[in-house]
């Protein structure tokens, strides 16, 4: 493990968050939120400290990086990043408890938006923005973002790989183009493009301009912290359908829209993952419609809340029209179902993913066929390129890690004795970075009841969600930590 | 597809179906229960009436027996078998749906033991014989048991070997000794012998024989099928340890038993899937045990009613002393993980299979380790052995089938409405073949109150869970149709 250069990375890392921290200082400045102002230049103050502190003693070695230390040190700086950024909300007393402003800026970086807070409009509005944006940040990731902007890996193209890979998800992470500062220049103009585009159709709607800001970085993010108490419950039909559209769009692989710009429609339009994606979407609509008959008023807003709702589940969002915990049964195990698989890789969204789900079931279909007709050599093709065994392997590895964290998690909350349901889908909504569950943790509830221990265990579950659990795993790997 | 071979075997095995119907039938006609008489008599002659016609229509040919017509072939005979075997149930009155007879015979012969019957102690004598008689045919196979009464196979040991390979549960089933016949007479041997003790231990209880070698059924196919309406919890506190302890035994791979009778017992000291089971079960136990304070009156109460319910779960028996729907939160969650796992492969019990959780946990520690040494060859050993790519490929489908079933079945059941945690749980104890779950199919309820629609889906998850997917995922396979 080459710790300095380490210690150098992350150390970067923190200064980024420190200059994000201070549109959010001046928000509160202008509200006079003086509480919150304070918090923020006291957390500033400490983040460029540590920041300082760092960069200072990691000095020189420049020694090969490999893939364990891009994991690593994705994991590290992700931890690092939500222990000071939790200070504003720690700091300006809007969250009396340490380890709840943890869980919640875990919660916001991470993209799950689980909030322990049961009311959020008495927040100064500072807070809010923080608490906002960092779904914003955290959606396409802050490493991405540093490779975008700095020239951090120089020309090193296999070192900065290694850090894109580990932070974006999907099964087979590509390069755009050939190198890795482009790749994530051009990921986040898109990322930007279609916020400020999100933001305009809002504002179209009456929002204020702050209300439409961090309603986006919600969406953008794929993450769903509210600025109103009951989610966008309150907001115009107009507004939630524009949500609706917004939340499917950053559910789609940003590669997709990339090829949209170098007009490759034909390869969009025959992208396996987007037709499953799309296909799941629609068919949970469908489905869930005809189970709800007599539930609303009318079709239109049966379909309007559907709609919305099983878009927020699939791609991880996790906004809330109307409290689904309600629904009967048959529609509430399709959510839980859309909370496993998630929207597509290479988006913001989390879960499973689309693209690893096809993975999945492709090579079990091989493995049939390879029981009927031994003598053949079956290979698995996703839009008609052959897929490596090792990428096939990776991903039934993942399959496995992602069964047993769940298990192991479903089993460490239940100490605090709520029931199965709640357990098990506080457990898949933050591992899968959604936001709400059912029951206790349902749309209208919050995380508040769960006691520390179990707040860490589900905090630990939204970093390696976010992560795709291999850069939070590998630390807890004792060769990872050894010397050569 | 061989089908004329496939005929000839699904008509020896029917022909050991209606062997085994003449003691069910001999007990009604001592019990003065004639319409229980003629219900069997009746079923013997369509189960002998359709075996004469598959054996005569089905001549000649013998031609290469493969790998997928193994698979194939177990699935249609073990559904076949139930077909026909439901009808006693049927035509004695017993069971007034057909539905609910065959869900009940599927259950049986899966050595599920989930049941449809409010009450059973008002059934003939006859009928709850056959009823916990198909748990200790299907518990090691009938399959298994036509090998190795019969010269079905010849010398032909590939052939053989295909059919053993698909009825036995477990990632690697090994041959005891070279040949197959004897392999399957060992096997059935050592189950006789356990079976026979374990009637004896209950009969120095004071258990009458009747109930003695019916109980011994259930636990011998680790299938919970009870001849009591409260299962097992009115009977003494000995006859529960006896059930306790023969349930653990039943749960062990037979592999250990045929080394214990080599006299290795370093071999079946060293066995990591044993030690990963029995220490399952021991940890399980105490952590329930000191979840439990004060919920029984004494300590000793506390230990006998944790260890009978543990045991009867990991090892997918499902017999009750009590209800433990009642029990807090965490002993539930605790449960409820052991009933994913299951016991030893190469036993009677279900589940995935401690041997397998086994090869998945340590193909993903591979993964990991991969990621931190790319240019070391890691090789993944169990038992000393190293375990060949191809069982870890297989092992990784089969957690992929088995993950994919679950949610699929679960979405479907979910059509009746129940609450998440009955769908689950019953969708996992049928798949699992244990029995009871929680709530509406908690360990004093039924599965009667699903729907047809929903029966037919948990039936599929039994058998599918019994011949661990292969043998029935093949059955919808199109290309297992296809004639060369």
């Amino acid at each position: 493990m080459n710790f300095k250069m380490m210690g150098r990375f992350v150390g970067k890392i923190l200064l980024v968050e420190a200059v994000f921290m201070v549109p959010a200082m001046l928000i509160s400045l202008w509200e006079k939120e003086y509480a919150a102002v304070w918090a923020f230049l006291w957390s500033i103050l400490a983040v460029m400290a540590t920041a300082g502190l760092l960069l200072a003693v990691c000095r020189g070695s420049r020694n090969l990086f490999l893939a364990k230390d891009g994991l690593a040190c994705v994991g590290i700086c992700w931890i690092v990043m939500s222990l000071l950024g939790c200070l504003p909300f720690y700091l300006s007393g809007a969250i009396p408890s340490l380890i709840d402003s943890f869980f919640e800026i875990v919660s916001g970086f991470t993209t799950t938006g689980s909030s322990i807070l049961p009311e959020v409009e008495v927040l100064p509005k500072g807070i809010l923005y923080w608490r906002s944006f960092s779904h914003w940040l955290g959606g396409m990731g802050v490493l991405v973002f540093l490779l975008a902007v700095s020239s951090v890996g120089g020309d090193d193209n296999g070192y900065t790989m290694h850090l894109l890979r580990a932070e974006s998800p999907g099964p087979n992470v590509g390069k755009l183009v050939p190198r890795m500062k482009k790749t994530a220049s051009i990921l986040y103009l898109l990322y930007i493009i279609l916020t400020v585009v999100n933001v305009v159709f809002l504002l179209l709607g009456n929002m204020s301009l702050f209300e439409a800001v961090c309603t986006a970085f919600g969406t953008a993010g794929t993450g769903g912290f509210g600025i109103k108490n009951d989610s966008i419950a309150s907001y115009s039909p107009y507004i939630q359908n524009v949500c609706t559209v917004f939340m499917l769009l950053f559910g789609v692989n940003f590669t997709c829209y990339y090829l949209l710009m170098l007009r490759q429609f034909k390869n969009v339009f025959l992208d396996e993952e987007l037709r499953l994606y799309l296909g799941l979407t629609l068919g949970s609509i469908i489905l869930i419609v005809l189970n709800l008959r007599g539930f609303y008023a009318t079709l239109g807003e049966t379909i309007r809340h559907v709609a919305f709702q099983v878009v927020s589940i699939i791609t991880s969002t996790g906004y809330a029209t109307t409290d689904f915990d309600l629904w009967p049964g048959f529609s509430k195990a399709i959510l839980l179902s859309l909370m496993i698989i998630g929207a597509c890789a290479g988006s913001t969204g989390g879960g499973f993913k689309c693209g690893r789900a096809l993975l999945v079931i492709k090579s079990l279909r091989r493995s049939v066929r390879q029981v009927v007709h031994p003598q053949k050599v079956q290979v698995v093709r996703v839009n008609g390129q052959s897929v490596g065994e090792k990428v096939l392997q990776n991903t039934n590895a993942y399959l496995a890690a992602y069964v047993i964290i769940i298990i192991l998690s479903y089993l460490l909350v239940s100490v605090d004795g709520f029931s199965i349901t709640t357990n098990l889908s506080a457990v898949l909504t933050c591992f899968n970075n959604i936001g709400p569950g059912f029951e206790v943790v349902g749309p209208t509830c919050n995380f508040a009841a769960y006691s520390t221990f179990s707040k860490l265990v589900l905090i630990m579950d939204m970093l390696a969600g976010r992560l795709e659990i291999f850069p939070i795993l590998i630390l807890f790997s004792r060769s990872t930590w050894r010397h050569r």
